[in-house]
């Protein structure tokens, strides 16, 4: 997606080789014209799915699965990272590790929002080593909901958890793949595998 | 607002005379239709402001304001309630209590993204005793910013908040303001107070 290229290039920092800094538009700072523009180009991406529901994590997710699912006329829910007093014990839970944090957090959906009858699209800002895909699945499949698959905002594509998760045939769109972000420059991959 | 209203009274579950869960639109299972109205009643009634920042804090405050930043063309800022690894220390902080959960938590927003030229909007899901309200005025007062007023999706009218606020002389917009949660039935004060 060149639009959100350009502003990763005009406003992201590669703070190390490792870590990109995007918190002008998308993990402090929101852009809400851009959320409204990657909504709708996951919505374009997955045209050829039905889907009932947006699943994404707390709190980078939430704008851009909620432009989505504005856009498909689905309900978004996004995954808490720990328990709240008003939600009661009817849970799907699982955990999530974050290497840039080095904290394990526990996630939780209430049983109330997800079924066998969802199609699920996942949504997440970052996919890097994929821990917070491979646990909202893991909350899908406690649900016994189809997932349709992943859409990224931004991949990590020198880290192994889009690999992995394509090998294991999830379908992953990411609509930008960072290829490095060595000497505090980004390049990206060329074409955006499917 | 009519739709918000008929939306608690349809879905909200007085848990208690002081919780009113609203998981099934607003803090956790999300409806993107009504958050999008949500914004555009806030740009509406701030229409007689310039605003260039809306200011929130994670994670129930970020799908209205990303929807009002939407509408009046404004970034969207939101507290973070813990320091993340890729923020530098370059923060404005203040301390939040939540009644509800019984935790006290850090909430910070950068330097970068808050200044003394910026005419702000802040937006949250709820009052009830003010507190993360209270926080974000201290944050954009650190700032030097100009606060035009507060929106509030649902305002818990029995408890005091709003109240407090509104004698300092706070602007604050409530969509809809419960006067009640007694007997696990939802009622609203009548006419919103400006």
């Amino acid at each position: 997606m060149q639009l959100l290229k350009d502003k990763i290039i005009k406003e992201g920092q590669a703070l190390s080789s490792t870590v990109l800094k995007v918190d002008t538009f998308l993990n402090h700072q929101i852009d809400p014209l851009l959320m409204k523009e990657i909504g709708h180009e996951f919505a374009t991406r997955f045209s050829d799915e039905v889907i009932t529901k947006v699943l994404t994590i707390e709190s980078s997710g939430i704008a851009p699965s909620t432009m989505l699912g504005l856009e498909i006329g689905a309900p978004v829910v996004f995954a808490r990272k720990r328990k709240s007093l008003t939600l009661s014990d009817n849970l799907y839970t699982s955990q999530v590790h974050s290497f840039t944090k080095n904290v394990t957090s526990d996630i939780a959906v209430s049983r109330d929002f997800l079924n066998a009858d969802d199609n699920i699209i996942i949504i997440d800002d970052f996919l890097a080593n994929g821990e917070a895909v491979k646990g909202l699945l893991d909350i899908a499949a406690q649900a016994g909901a189809h997932v349709v698959g992943v859409g990224i905002v931004i991949e990590k594509g020198f880290q192994d958890g889009g690999k992995k998760l394509r090998e294991q045939g999830v379908r992953i769109e990411s609509l930008a793949i960072v290829e490095s972000l060595e000497e505090g420059k980004v390049t990206f991959v060329e074409e955006e595998t499917k």
